[in-house]
């Protein structure tokens, strides 16, 4: 049997300390699944003095990151540092140009550097792995990759920011607002003290950007990606889906077609008998729709220190197996050949078709519906529901809200600014996309 | 690069045909994916006459498909002819002796003989792969098997019988009784016209054999399975677990402990809130729980030609990457180094742990509750909820219904024994087992 894989880590946050502690603690279960045993050689943090509930006594401290891509003794580099440029770049760029494999959980990183990183392991020989890129713990790039690999993936649909997840899910159960719920999450550290990641949809855009590329074979394009928070989201509007039959979930949307993919985050309503829908918390789910499996979801722990670690663990020991395979029949890190990706380009949203939930404030006079439905039948936008509230008390304004048919959003765009512009409508009209998921 | 991967397929029922249209249909998307080409060589079926859809024209037809183990233009034999011995047994076993590959989705075959075909595959240096032998096109071995190595998994909980779900889905959803959906499902082709399998829980017990074997590193012991199906539940007991906030589903369960190990399918009550409980329909789901990643979960469709075809499929791919691989490396079949298997049991009903439902017909006498529940304390069974109905308009009896907190099934059985003898309590006490999934 050849020796262990030796691993070096850079980085030992959350997620770096966790790896440390899983690879200890299952040392003895990982030698019973695995062929090859798994050994920590080396770390590297920023600070060597502060207090880790790890034991790292026996492996070496490198005071550079960096010295881990060239050390002879290193097979691995887990790179937990973070960051889309900078120390962690160089860092795998490093590793991998010294044919090193290289394990991350650094969705920014490969959402950005993912194909010239990919290109660059290819061709000295190495391994980029990157299951914790994406929704913590559950085993996705490998489905993906692997266990759906027959299939035309033809869209996903996920809940893939645990943070965005939970703020939605108080804010149905308390009826609280997004800045109450916010606050209270920072409080618990549930959310960062800058949350702008989470809760705008970047995050969960870093990871579509990655599921996207290994889905349909397209190149990782994070600038052709786009996001929307949930941070205009509204009681009332969660309100009045549920009343519809609806959640409002942040998803990550990318969807095939064949004059390109759309690739976008933003809340949208779902109907609450999908499984999907009924998701709640921090909790993250992937919903694969393939051609011949038809939809597949795959549920957990989106983040956090030991189902990140887990999926960083099953990374190191599919390295174990698949570098010993002929180069050529690997699993390819993007999930096709790499000289086989297609060209098709990330679609502007003007071009996305999906329907919507609009919701207008309205002089509660005769005509205004008249008006605002024609502006939606001469774009061929069509109804699927509406309701009208009636004023209340001493009130002369309403709320109207309109569920479309599936349109293409520039022509939706074109008719919120044809109904902001009647008299008898007051203010912005709020806009929601909304998935059937079937 | 190596000429193509040269299959055989024995057998072309509907998966079998599926497998063959499918290969056809993502014959470049597949060589956009796998870096070594499918080929269909030659099949086998029973009748060459049959009208099929599909094209196999091009390809040899062995009339016994025995030859497919021996042929030398053949890699990899897809045994789809079905059952546990007879010629499938036989054709596994002569294509693992000649050092080929076998892909299968008989459950019945691996849950009756799978330790010794994956030692045959072992010893001759060929491959044993079987996703699509459990739950369909969902990749559920590869997430136990890879995705989740890091984790001691700790249980699994699946709806691996989507007949069976399909029952339960619709007689909570109609409120009609199990032998008119089971007839209605039978009419509609849903159903087999002999339904033991489906509805005992025995093709579920099969798949569940073979997951508990993976996940715990234990030998397939189909024989250590317990098995409980459908067909006495009733329409009231799936009204009172509704009313008490639980559905009632058709679960494999395989739990590991200390001493042993549980596998046991039968009818369980899951919280109403809890994601397996809305899986609906013909759906399958697999719920895992690991020590580090904690819960997660796989669903998508257990059957049909095509999700069969696609997990088929996506072991074909899989032995393209994996045979060149130094054999020691290998994902190993049962998860576990072949000489490395835990000894631990499968252990007896009795030992079970788990909560109950039990509901009881009693004459609405002073002191009948007192009993019962004296005869459950005396058991050290402790009472979580209680509902007991006023008697109907002239009856002089009435339902008591009790769920308990997690006990030993050998003490509830006992308990029951002594319920049933109290002259005030008529006939038997209905028990369905209950688990939290938390």
């Amino acid at each position: 049997m050849t020796g262990p894989l030796k691993i070096g880590i850079a980085g030992l946050g959350t997620v770096g300390a966790g790896v440390v502690k899983l690879l200890a603690e299952h040392n003895r279960l990982l030698s019973l699944r695995g062929g090859r045993r798994l050994k920590l050689v080396a770390v590297s943090a920023r600070s060597k003095a502060k207090k880790r509930d790890i034991d790292v006594s026996g492996v070496r401290w490198e005071k550079d990151p960096l010295a881990l891509a060239t050390a002879p003794d290193i097979d691995v580099v887990v790179e937990q540092i973070g960051g889309s440029s900078g120390v962690a770049k160089r860092l795998a760029e490093r590793a991998l140009r010294a044919g090193k494999h290289v394990v991350t959980a650094n969705k920014a990183l490969l959402a950005m550097h993912g194909a010239e990183l990919a290109a660059l392991a290819e061709k000295r020989g190495g391994i980029l792995a990157f299951e914790a890129a994406v929704a913590g713990g559950i085993p996705i790039i490998k489905a993906l990759r692997e266990g759906l690999t027959a299939n035309r993936i033809e869209w996903i649909a996920g809940i893939i920011n645990g943070t965005s997840n939970f703020i939605l899910s108080t804010m149905r159960d308390t009826g609280a607002s997004f800045e109450s719920v916010l606050a209270e999450a920072q409080k618990r550290g549930y959310a960062e003290a800058d949350p702008t990641f989470d809760v705008e949809g970047i995050d969960a855009a870093h990871k579509l950007t990655i599921m996207a590329a290994i889905a349909f074979g397209v190149p990782m394009d994070f600038a052709g990606a786009y996001h929307e928070g949930i941070t205009k989201l509204t009681r009332e509007d969660l309100r009045y889906a549920e009343e519809l039959g609806y959640r409002i979930k942040l998803l990550g949307i990318a969807r095939l077609r064949p004059d390109g993919y759309e690739l976008r985050v933003h809340p949208t309503l779902v109907p609450k008998r999908r499984l999907i829908a009924n998701v709640e918390g921090a909790m993250n789910a992937v919903l694969v729709k393939g051609d011949a499996v038809g939809a597949t979801m795959y549920y957990g722990a989106g983040a956090g220190a030991e189902p990140t670690a887990s999926a960083v663990i099953a990374d190191l020991v599919d390295v174990t197996r698949m570098h010993t395979a002929d180069p050529e029949h690997r699993v390819p890190h993007l999930a096709f050949q790499p000289d086989r990706l297609s060209a098709v380009p990330a679609l502007p949203m003007g071009e996305v078709e999906t329907a919507y939930y609009l919701r207008m404030r309205v002089e509660d006079r005769p005509g205004v519906l008249a008006d605002i439905t024609r502006i939606l039948a001469d774009r061929e936008i069509s109804i699927d529901a509406m309701i009208q509230k009636e004023p209340s008390e001493g009130e002369e304004q309403t709320d109207i809200i309109l569920l479309t048919h599936r349109s293409i959003e520039k022509r939706v765009d074109d008719a919120i600014r044809a109904i902001e512009a009647l008299a008898t409508v007051r203010g912005a009209v709020v806009r929601i996309r909304l998935e059937d998921l079937a």
